[in-house]
């Protein structure tokens, strides 16, 4: 089994310090939200979010769940070949259980990550199925304990997804930036050993998650 | 050049023999939307659909977004070496230019595609983005003049993604079912030429099509 991280993550609530600002106010009266546990999102609150420290990296909830469903629909997923954890910009850890069904349906992930924010843990009836703590990337990857830490960005050595999936060590971690531009902070590049770029321009983190299990499943599966 | 069509896609504006049910009145008034123009969409309306029919192929607009996005974030779509088209349940034919950069927000795609729907073509300052025509699939194929016409379904040849792309041809138009279960229609049927299964269990569209279009990029780029 190998971890995908997506890293950083654009996935948060709306700051207290964007609460009275017109646009996210005039969003709260329109869908009749509480302000306080509405995740931040650049589409709606892009007038809120000007200037917003590392704004390039933030308010981007899309981002996560396409990712997620590239990695989630998969049948590595489905047969427990990959584990995935979401690392988000505010350093939560979001872990999801191999049998977790995400909604494709946008509406529906928001609603589910509002409530995962609330509530810290979605359950079926039998398990837990999604869970976040406040943690830290390291700490993420201690308690992993991988035989390896790759990264994948512009800045890396060249390789494709097949050459990649091919020399990887069985308990590899592979970190993907979950945010639309820029690259890894310090302290991510810090916990890299190995960092790779799959293609001479950045690619949506959609398509190299899919890239990257489509490859990985070629290696595992007959 | 080859070409992708979506077909029998779950895309329509809702069925004017909806438009009192509760749930769409309930819908149209939470977000204060004209019925004859809002997208059908079963994670909202799923109580007025019950019993629609050929239901399980309808109302699945986010099927359609997470599937032209895998397409149309690709390199070879940028470069220009697939074009993408959607066929709709009811015969519509959406034309993609390849200029085109879909909203990764599900919200603006739904908006896009109203539009699209209302004025049947969107537009930039220079040029045609999106048209839609009312048409049909055989039409469609008939302007492309395809070498070959495939139409991927779990009841086709067993294949691979690897062997088909490296065994189709120049012009070839593949086929994938842009809808949640079931397979192709009759009509669908007889136009296609040779069907293929790429997996023992049917695999989600969006998949499906970031799968495809990965492979036929081994297949021309370096």
């Amino acid at each position: 089994m190998f971890t995908i991280i997506l890293v950083e993550s654009s996935l948060e609530l709306i700051p207290t310090e964007l609460s009275n600002h017109q646009s996210v106010l005039a969003y709260s009266k329109k869908f009749k939200k509480n302000i306080s546990n509405t995740l931040l999102d650049n589409s709606w609150h892009f007038g809120a979010m000007k200037g917003l420290e590392n704004e390039i990296k933030r308010g981007r909830p899309d981002i996560v769940h396409l990712t997620l469903l590239s990695i989630c629909t998969s049948p590595a997923f489905y047969q427990n070949k990959i584990q995935v954890f979401v690392h988000t910009i505010n350093d939560e850890i979001i872990s999801i259980n191999n049998n977790t069904r995400l909604p494709k349906s946008y509406h529906r992930f928001q609603g589910l990550m509002e409530k995962l924010f609330l509530t810290k843990k979605i359950e079926s009836e039998s398990e837990i199925l999604i869970q976040m703590e406040n943690s830290s990337l390291s700490k993420l990857i201690s308690k992993i304990n991988p035989d390896e830490i790759i990264g994948l960005t512009t800045q890396g050595q060249k390789t494709t997804f097949e050459k990649l999936t091919h020399q990887i060590k069985e308990n590899s971690c592979i970190l993907i930036g979950g945010f639309q531009k820029g690259h890894f902070n310090k302290e991510t590049e810090k916990i890299i050993e190995t960092s790779f770029s799959i293609h001479d321009s950045s690619l949506e983190a959609h398509l190299v998650a899919s890239r990257l299990v489509y490859e990985y499943e070629k290696t595992i599966f007959i």
